[in-house]
This record gives C-alpha cells, structure tokens and sequence, in this order.
C-alpha cells in the first residue's frame, strides 16, 4: 500500500506534510517528500489525514471485557470479592474466546494493535489474537497462597504449556511473557520459580507493582521493610526484561532499580483513577530514563480501551499531581502510547515510523473540527483528538480495521457471542 | 420528527428500551412504549441507537477556539501573559465571529447544546450562535483593575447594549448573563456595579471563583480574611442566579453560601488539570445539595469540547482525590452534563428527556464494539463511550448535526476562516 500525500508524524513525533509512506510484505520500505516509483499496490489518498505509528497497550486483561460496567461504584475489596472473583470464577474457553475477540476489536477501531494481556484461559486469548491479526504478549499469571514451590501448581503447567506451543505464534504476532501476578498473591517461592520459568524460556517478565498503597505497606512489613520492587529485584524477577504494571507507590530507591534491570512502567492512568488507586508519578520516571508506556488495564476498571482518551489522562494528572503545568508534554506522551510500550513488549523494529520497520500503522481524521487549528499537531493529538478519529489500523502490513469495518473479525458474532457468555455467566451466577 | 422504537434515557437516567418520543415544534410532545397515533413527521428509527437529553455546557469562551494548541506546557503566568494576553490583544470581529461558528460546530459534534459563555466581542459571538442554531448565555465579562465607578468604561457599556439588544434573542436561545470576571480582576466598586446592572436587567451572573490556590489565598489578604466566595456574596454578586466556574479551593462555608444563595458550581475538571490548578471536591459540593454542572473552559486549556470525555474526568478525578472509588456515580455525572447545566442557564423547561420539555436531545450509537456488553448503560455512557458515539444533536426540535453533517453551518468556511484569523493574528504578533 501507498499513502500518498499524506501528513505523518515522524520517528521524533514532529510533523511532516505531503509525504509518501510505503508498505512492502510487513515493512515500511519507503518514507519521502516525493512519490516513489516502485508500485506499492493501492494507493491511499492522505489528503487531510495523518499516518503515524499505532498504539501499544501495555497492560491489559482482554477476557475481562465480559466484566465492563460489572461492579461499578464499589471498594475494591467489595469489587473483587462480590463481583470480579466470583464472575470470574464462571469464566469457560469460549467466552474467554469471543471476549478477547471483541477486546482486539475495541483495541484495532481506537488504534492499538498490540496488548500486553496478562490473565488465564490463554490458549483461548491466543487464538484470538491470532484470529484477529493482532499482536500480543500474552501472559498466564501466577498466584500462589500456599507455600512450597508452584511448580506442581496447574497454573505453572499451564504457563509451561503455552511458552513451548505459543510463544512466537502466528508468524511472531504472539509472544508468550512469564508473569508473577503480584507480591501479595505470591509467596518468595513462587516468585522464585516464575522468574527461573521465564530465564529458563527466554521470556519478558509481566507484573503487578504497588497498584495500591496498602499492597505497599503490607509489603514492607511482610517482607521486613523491602517494597514489592526490592523484593522482586531480589528474587531475580528482573533478570529478563520486564513491564511493571501500575508502580503508584514506588519509591525512589525502586526507581533506582528500575532504571538499572531496565524495567518498564506500564503506568494506567484511568484505571489507577477508577479504583482510587492513586496517580503514578511520571516525570519522576522519565528524569531516571525509565521507559514508561501506557495501559489501559482491564475495562472493567477504565472502561475503554480509547488509547487517545488514555494518553490525555497520562498526559494531564501529573500537572495537578505536582501542581506544575509544564510536566508530561505531548512528545512525552505518544512516545509513551508507540515507541515505550513496543519496546516494553521486545519488539525493536515497532512503534516508530521509520523506513525498516514493522508497518504497525494508523490514519487519523485531521479534517474534523475538533483538529483545527493546527498550532502544533501534536498537540492536537494528545488534547483534543477523539478515539473515533482513527480510520485506518494495519498491522504487520495488514490493514485490519478501516472506516468502520472491521476485516478481520466477524464484529457481529464476537459481540453477540460475548453477550450470550454475560447472560449465561449471569445466570449460574443468581 | 419520531424516534421509533429507540432506547432512552429517562429523566432519572434509567435505560427504556423499545421506546417511542414525538417531537413537534420544539417540544418533547409524546414518549411512551407505544407508537403514536399522531403524525410527527420524519420517521427516526432507534435500532442500536439511544436518545437523552443533549449536554449544556456551563463554562466556556468559545473564541478561544483561535488559540487551541497555541501556548502548551507553560506556568499560567507565561501562558497568560506571553502567549494568550498577545494573542487576545489582537483579535477582531470576524476571527470571533468564525472562532465562535467552529466552536459551535464542535460543540454539536459533540452533543453540547448550549453553551455558558464569558468573553467579549460579544455581539459577534451572538451572532455565530444564532446562526448556528445552537444556544447560548453570553456574558461580556467586566474586568477593573483602577478604584471607581466601572460604570463609564466600554467594557460595562458593551454589557449594557449586549443586555438591551440580545437578551432573548433568537428566539429565547440566547439569553445574555452578567459577568464578573473574577476577584482579582475587579475592585469592590466594579463588583458592586455588575451586581447592580444584574439585577437591573434580570440576568444570570457568571464569575470565576478559586480556580487557583494563589487567587484563593491573595484575596483573602487583600479583604481582611474574606475568600472570594464571602466576598462576592457580601457585594450582592449572588443576589441574581449564578454560575460559579471552577471552584477548586473553596471552603466548607463558601459551600454553604452557595448551597443558600442557590449557586451553580460549573466544574472544569480538564481545565482545572491541564493548568494544574486542583481538583474541584464535587462530592462535598453535592453533599450540600448545590447544583453541580460541568465546564470544558475553553479549548485553550482543555483542548477540546469533547463533553463525553469531559464526564469521564468529573467522574474519576474525586475517586483518587479521597481514595473512594465509590464517589460521584455516572448517574451524578449525568444530570451534571445535562439538567444542572440547563438549570444554571436558567432553562428550566431544558436537560430532561421528559413531555412537555424543549426537544434539546441527542442520539449516540450503542452498536459500536467499545459500548458492548451492556451491564449497566450510565456506566457505560459515562466510562466507556467515545464523544464520536453522537450520531445526531437537536436543538428547539431541529437537527442541526446528523452523521457528519453540520446541517445550520458551512463548516468549511468556518474552519478556513478560523485558520484565516489565526494566519493573520500570528502575523501580526511576529
């Protein structure tokens, strides 16, 4: 395909007009001020629309799709004891399928082509991703309330099972990443254990962090004064490449070690809200040189999957947090929303428009009221674009999302599929 | 024109599925579960769509709209005085007149009806609401910064004409308001004197109050310890129906003031971020029984009149301000975007989908994946809907944006115009 005369914004998010983007196989091959001359195929007109790189969530549940708008206005103890778990605990493959299927719908038509999906059931997550034309890193994630190794857990077999069968998965879209839940539902054995798992697999490393303050404090005191963060770090669950979830709480001291293992911060903006969890710092991440991404969470705690929407809350709670309006600028934010979170799941040669990279790419409405004016696009982008502006998502060359319809995935059936998993789930439920 | 068979939201923000609503002129005449005997004309069908009262914006200076993107990431003094005073100092009639047009037309994209709106050039402002069809309470906004009478400046003389010619115009859809601009804009005297020149005319009043903790605090040393709300109550600025914006670091006694001089408090959540300015504490405000109504500012600090983003922002920002999850409920949410607007304009027959009621209503789709599974619609209206989701915006019973048609605004002209203005403020600044 060919995006001809189209405006983009380049690998250092500043604008460019009347360019000429071509994609070859999964590539982008050509990037220019004049129209090239090898025949790319179709032709895209750009006029009044903008290419620039897709989204990368980097913390997500997908299956918890069926959960959005379950169990609002609630502590979070009451949400997950009275509605999540035992919703949950009613959950079958096929409603794990189609729900994942409707969460890489939702994600494709608001930009976003690859999730870091951390849950259970994921040979079903697999094979809808897969079925999707997406990507994702998909992790099975380990609890352990009991001590003695996880090792004999089915949790660890499963996490075994899908490492050897899926990672690297339809043509390198699925990545397979080892996930210890959290600190306060595992013990120092199973984080041991998970950690030797995703060593012993060469698998990126996908936690919960300090989401909550008591998770915390709890922590220090179990754990005599360590913060989640040190004791991770202790237990070798940095020692491959690793996304933090949340880290509202951290301290200085665990910035320290997430700038030295490289850890990213996958921050949620809404979710942290929605929950009352608390608001992550930012700028005190990026002054370390930590790579910080975006995730949505599970829509049961957002409840979207609406990555330009995200990227605004991302780009606005540290000004009030701080009391300082020059914090978290618009560059800071795309970065975060492409470049961060493609980095965060290991995969290099996405999230940048560049020439070599992966065509993971999205067209945007500039012609909209709400674009206009132009005092700086990027800008625009951040503050006052709507998720909705997105026309166009491809994904390894593949245009899989584009004006309204979706091409990859049957929309009718995922939907009416997942209600009928709410209904029958429901029901066992009363 | 009859939406049929439509899902609504009623008056307590309860979904009705299957329903019938007749408009005739510019009345809500029928709504039931039955089709009408009566004839309404143009035959709306409701599949996957829902129907509810459009949104009223309750602070805004449309005009901006030349200034969205144009001073980002800076202290509010720099932003004020090195970027937006310039910039404003500039400004003529027609770049209002256009800015205003765009503004409308954004607002109705985004299912905003009316508008609170507090600028000068305020005959020109009328005039882009009137020809929009939209409707709005325009204030010119007083400022004194010398000891007197304000009585002989432009400013008040402006505000005067504006009440003598435009009050009511339009049909009724434009209702003029009175304005202090804020406590450390004026002197007593200027106080004192728009005060009067509202009750004289027998308008609304419309004032900033306590956007700042600096503003805050410095009034409370220049009137011997008095916040601005003790103060602008002492000087009978609440003696007409008024619309507090902001509010952000008010006292439980200025809440108690309000709560007895029947104040709107038009919280700009957004705003109040991207300026770093606070969290205005809503459930206090609520507590008290005070009408609460929500402001996007403009889109200088916003940068968008997205309302449906912006009801997502009023709705988490307490959650995290007092760590309760369980704060300001999407119903709470609704009526402040819809009925408490309407009511701080002083349009009491506006806001609720209910006979007898002005036809100000608007359609969103619920087909969309990122509206699916339906636990609980507010919730998902409040949390997981895009502001694009609006399919159709009426207003006094005529349609005026219907599936990407502006159907009262030459939307190309008014975005060229608008750019025009722009070109030609920035040139004359260089």
């Amino acid at each position: 395909m060919l995006f001809s005369d189209i405006t983009i914004l380049d690998e250092f998010f500043e604008e460019q007009k009347h360019m000429y983007v071509g994609v070859e196989g999964k590539t982008i091959s050509y990037i220019g001020s004049t129209r090239p001359e090898k025949d790319f195929g179709e032709e895209y007109d750009g006029t009044g629309k903008l290419l620039m790189s897709a989204f990368y969530n980097a913390h997500a549940h997908s299956p918890m799709m069926l959960m959005r708008g379950y169990g609002e206005n609630l502590a979070l103890s009451d949400w997950l004891n009275t509605r999540i778990f035992p919703f949950e605990d009613k959950l079958y493959s096929d409603a794990v399928y189609y729900a994942t299927l409707l969460a890489m719908a939702e994600s494709l038509r608001f930009g976003i082509v690859s999730t870091s999906d951390m849950y259970y059931f994921c040979e079903d997550m697999v094979r809808a991703v897969a079925d999707s034309g997406a990507k994702a890193n998909i992790s099975r994630s380990i609890t352990s309330f009991t001590e003695g190794s996880v090792k004999n857990a089915d949790s660890y077999r499963e996490a075994v099972a899908l490492a050897e069968n899926c990672h690297g998965a339809a043509d390198g879209r699925i990545l397979v990443d080892a996930s210890i839940h959290a600190e306060y539902t595992n013990t120092e054995q199973s984080i041991l254990d998970v950690a030797e798992y995703a060593s012993l697999y060469g698998l990126n490393m996908h936690v919960h962090i300090s989401e909550t303050r008591e998770e915390h404090e709890e922590c220090r005191q179990r754990h005599g004064g360590r913060t989640p963060v040190q004791l991770f770090c202790d237990l070798g669950a940095f020692d491959t490449r690793t996304t933090a979830a949340h880290c509202v709480w951290i301290t200085d001291e665990d910035r320290q070690i997430f700038a030295e293992k490289n850890v990213t911060v996958a921050s949620c903006p809404v979710s942290n809200l929605k929950l009352a969890s608390g608001i992550a710092d930012i700028p005190a991440l990026l002054e370390k040189g930590i790579n910080v991404a975006i995730g949505t969470d599970s829509v049961a705690s957002n409840n979207s999957l609406n990555f330009i929407e995200e990227m605004k809350f991302f780009a606005l709670l540290n000004k009030v947090k701080h009391y300082d309006p020059t914090l978290v600028t618009p560059r800071q934010t795309l970065k975060a929303a492409t470049r961060a979170g493609a980095v965060s799941q290991g995969r290099e040669d996405c999230g940048l428009l560049k020439e070599g990279n992966r065509a993971d790419l999205i067209v945007l409405d500039l012609s909209v009221p709400h674009m206009k004016p132009v005092h700086d696009l990027a800008t625009n982008l951040v503050y006052s674009a709507s998720g909705s502006d997105v026309l166009l998502t491809m994904c390894d060359g593949n245009v899989l999302y584009r004006d309204g319809e979706f091409l990859s995935i049957d929309i009718e059936k995922a939907v009416a599929e997942t209600e009928n998993a709410c209904a029958k789930i429901l029901e066992s439920l009363a």
